[in-house]
């Protein structure tokens, strides 16, 4: 599996990438997994920096839109009512969301031993999506190490696919997980960076457009013709819909929490374009950031560069409508098949397809 | 033109459409436009009949997501906070809004003349985009007559394209107007119908994605390839977007206002597949009401049929986003060519691409 | 009826008041008021401009909350998207809305002729209580002229009590209608201004608490023990409210709008303790904008002065709650009796109560 | 400690309370409290079970209104979506909330072996305050059996004061803690009852407000005047909030989750009226359910009773009100002082003033 894998898949939109192809691209931003792969444990832990310091005294401004609110993460609450994140954004499993929390009160009381004394408590900020089909969720995994592990691990070199909080992931019926990707664009004169991490978890096998091919469709047609179609994959096809995804946009452009709200809300968009309705089971939430400059945690005023006119955000809004898409796509494309508990399966789209590029071409 | 022309139209996704193809087909739900067609002006008012009764007396249960609240509708508080709407759905232009809120007032009293003396007051609900491209918006042409005129008109046969509010619409740089489309769908072992009408208002033709196809994308290339494109249709494309849309959802299914507001968000995941980001210029509103019962307006209790349980309303979610993209197809489909003030002329999509049938075909 | 009676009434809270004791007090912002005081016709219209350019060109930072959304306004999903308002703000009664709408367009237009043609159109703020009990709301007698003559009669000097659009307001069972207040404050080591306009039309008399003096109680008891209690004033008090309020918080404190709708909402605590519950009939709206900054209408980029950091923004949440309980006892201060459509007629605290000093001091 | 002191305290208004005057009176609803008291560590966990049986199983509906969102609690995002509950309602220390959250997971696994695996997974719900003055927060003492020790003390006798989650509480610098009241109402002809149980760690001295009565500025200015005036108590007067309260409103009203967001929004008129002006660093929310039907965990179809109409809602608004503003002086009555981390001390309201009884009555 490659860093990005984003110059082989179909680009999406007409807006280019950035260097890396992820979040990365961001300038500052960095990613970090600690995978668990061990029989029916088949998921893990992905933390993303948003700068290389500590964001509890210097947090950083950012915003959530609830898409479904099917879901069980936390922190939200704070970031809508202070438009600041103050910790490392981490992402894990549904039944992990506790024991990463706690983690990250751990990291941040290490780091400031006068939280919770006499500076105010912190707030932990921690998304997750079901990975239950390929992982034991009961068995509770997922330890205070793991998050750990993974924000050392940080770096601008991100990985895609079945990896770290991705390692469990389905979607489409397919093998799902982290996917990035990046837009650089022109605004009010000046280049920004769009990076999207998202973790997809979402879908059901019909539902599935790439890059606006009806590719599920193709692929559950033919596989309704195959006699020996594999059932382990399309058995939960008539189930509802379980899953979630959680979108991480990053940004440089210089925003406000009220804008990063409304970049954050286009998140939506790409995630519509995949096929997606936002199902009723699917927790879709996404968070927008932006690395603009940090809130310190002690101030008397805050000092704001020039933020971008509200009338010039339209390009931002495509790069993240544009970079979500991708994201999904790179999840897709980059995942690998796993096995984990009670056998379940889930095969890579490349594994369910291994004539993946003359079907999409041929639907060209 | 046809009153519907759902037939014609490529059909969007998998969900089969109701007898008529338009929102009508949610029974009790009628539709009337008023147009003014003359000069300079060219606007309307759209108004949408949620039953045959009063809806004052018998409020009907609603909800409103505000996907981009860059929009001047009224009445959108009260129908969060108590979850109804108690007047028709009046659609008009943005500068048409009060005149359309004074009609509606007058309409209500003189059916319940003890509103605002014993009764309280009651709640306009008017939304709008803005068709000042085509229209003199300063004009100021609606007045409370044009509302009267809709409501009367208001029947199960409901035209769409260049008529009523959709008369001076825009849309992808192309003619934009009222546009209709129903799915139906089943859940619990119950058929439902999801009906949307749309005033289809916002987006530069590049966006344009015609079931999933990048049909602005190869309109805009030809144009540019041809010397004497058409500067008119083309002049405001690098402009930001100013437009707007708004969706109505009508529904047979029983579900609370809760559930519609779940529902009526759904309409961006259509919206989103036609191209759109949700511009920042773009009043971008969806309602949705259920007719599965109605709620009176004086009760001790309130009375409601068995609700649909939310893990079965996937189906209805799908059949909103489908039916919103079919909706905004529909109003391009059906919108004939209109010349406006100070000359400004949008070409139908059928008068801009008179290969249409061939394009989407040798596209597929 | 004085500018203000603040001197008189008792003083609310710890907290100083400025030089004038009304909105005002926050420099730049003016009030006008337009009364109309004709038999059945007692109503009017109130206009608060934020400063002395033009809004539309120059908007203002501001944000609401809407605490009970039983009510008509109109412009507040705009706000909410972009935290900027555009016009003056004008308050008026529940069926002069889109009058005054009307004329806020109509003169956005004459100052700006490019607005909905080269320009985007604007976006009308009008609130509104239900004076119904006094005027004959039916009559739809605010026009656009009203509109004219408050703004036009814009100025520092404030009136407070039965003018403008307190004409016909209704509170506590007692005359209500525009009531004033300001506090003073340091946060970060600066003073800022509080300043408050209140649009009082809400509450029964048993409910009413004066500086947590069960005033509405001992009144009450008083009617009840009198044979010949006035059957006018009470007549109502068992019907469930209809009324509303409308707080207007004005600051010179450099807030963005996150932070003014944080602070909008202290509005609800200050309502809290004259006795209000926000009662379902009750459209309890509030809005703040601060004038330490505007954001212009066609910009780059815009720029702001340091914020004030969140952690210091506690004198200014106590400024509003105080500044809005004491803006309501001033409006019920300075209103004076009023006798209105069908002989209906509200008695003023004062003639309600010769004695009320007598009894606030007894009380303590 | 007596249960309910409730006859002793002030009563708050003029609505009768139940026969403990505890959020038990509400049919069905059972509070546990598990207690840490050793040393630094002053803390512990409080259980409110809405209802005796599964609440997985059997969900309720509930909904929220965060008035300010300085807080960590976990499971907000899915009640606001679905509009009910599915866990006891848990209330700890803000760094307990993972080891709690992870209790309630394995709680409901072990009642539902299906959840993560065959059934979908399921939303824990904690709530949480600082009460890192008394309680030794990095400790990280409450864990998973803390919980179940609390949900198996449930029982319709519920303590009041340093217990529980409230045991290292403080509010307005003397001892908070657990308070609870209710409120018994007529509303469309019929009985009803609501409950509220509060966790009350807000607020400064001076600001302390009860039953009207400005008590807290009668203490600090007595404490003042003292030479030997405790520093202990005072100390902290003039540093920021970083309090918090969470309140818990139960009714056995039919409502539903939109209803129940109404009403759990009037928390913030108790709230008001002891002085609050909801600080900046403090988390106050306020979650509503009733007990009047449940929603089955796999249904078709769910089946209310009659819902009360909301224009009878305003009893239990102030029922709502009422019992809140009565909550939080039950926490200050019951609660006893208790000293804690570095010899940090909080007396309770009675320990700060022997005579509390006479001055109340002098203040009359």
């Amino acid at each position: 599996m490659s860093v990005s894998a984003a110059e082989n898949a179909p680009h999406i939109g007409a807006l280019p990438h950035g260097p890396l192809g992820t979040i990365a691209d961001v300038p500052g931003v960095t990613v970090g997994h600690c995978t668990l792969d061990e029989g029916a444990v088949q998921t893990g832990v992905t933390v993303i920096r948003p700068h290389g310091g500590d964001p509890f005294r210097d947090k950083v401004p950012a915003a959530v839109s609830v898409i479904n609110g099917f879901g069980k993460s936390i922190g939200l609450v704070q970031v809508e009512e202070l438009g600041t994140l103050e910790t490392p954004i981490a992402l894990t499993n549904t039944f992990g969301v506790a024991a990463v929390a706690q983690a990250q009160i751990r990291a941040a009381i290490r780091a400031n031993p006068r939280i919770g004394r006499e500076w105010s408590t912190m707030n932990p900020l921690v998304f997750e999506c079901n990975d239950g089909y390929l992982n034991d969720i009961q068995a509770l995994a997922v330890g205070s190490q793991h998050f750990d592990d993974a924000y050392a691990a940080a770096s601008a070199e991100v990985a895609s696919g079945s990896v770290g909080a991705g390692r469990g992931m389905s979607c489409f019926d397919l093998k799902g997980g982290v996917g990035n990707a990046s837009r650089v664009v022109e605004a009010a004169g000046h280049r920004y960076t769009v990076g999207a991490l998202v973790l997809a978890n979402f879908g059901r096998l019909p539902m599935l457009t790439l890059d606006g091919l009806p590719l599920g469709r193709m692929l559950s047609e033919r596989a309704a013709a195959t006699a020996n179609a594999s059932t382990t994959n399309t058995s939960t096809s008539t189930k509802p819909e379980q899953g979630s995804i959680i979108m991480i946009v990053a940004t440089d452009a210089p925003l406000d929490a009220r804008q990063l709200k409304r970049l954050s809300l286009r998140a939506a968009a790409g995630l519509a374009r995949t096929g997606s309705v936002y199902g009723h089971g699917s927790g879709d939430i996404a968070l927008a950031f932006s690395t603009a400059y940090t809130v310190p945690h002690e101030a008397q005023f805050v000092t704001l560069p020039p933020l971008l006119a509200d009338e010039r955000l339209d390009p931002l809004f495509r790069a993240c409508a544009d970079s979500v898409e991708q994201a999904i796509v790179d999840a897709l494309w980059n995942a690998v098949s796993v096995t984990g508990r009670d056998g379940h399966r889930r095969l890579s789209l490349h594994d369910s397809a291994p004539d993946l590029s003359q079907l999409l071409n041929s639907a060209r």
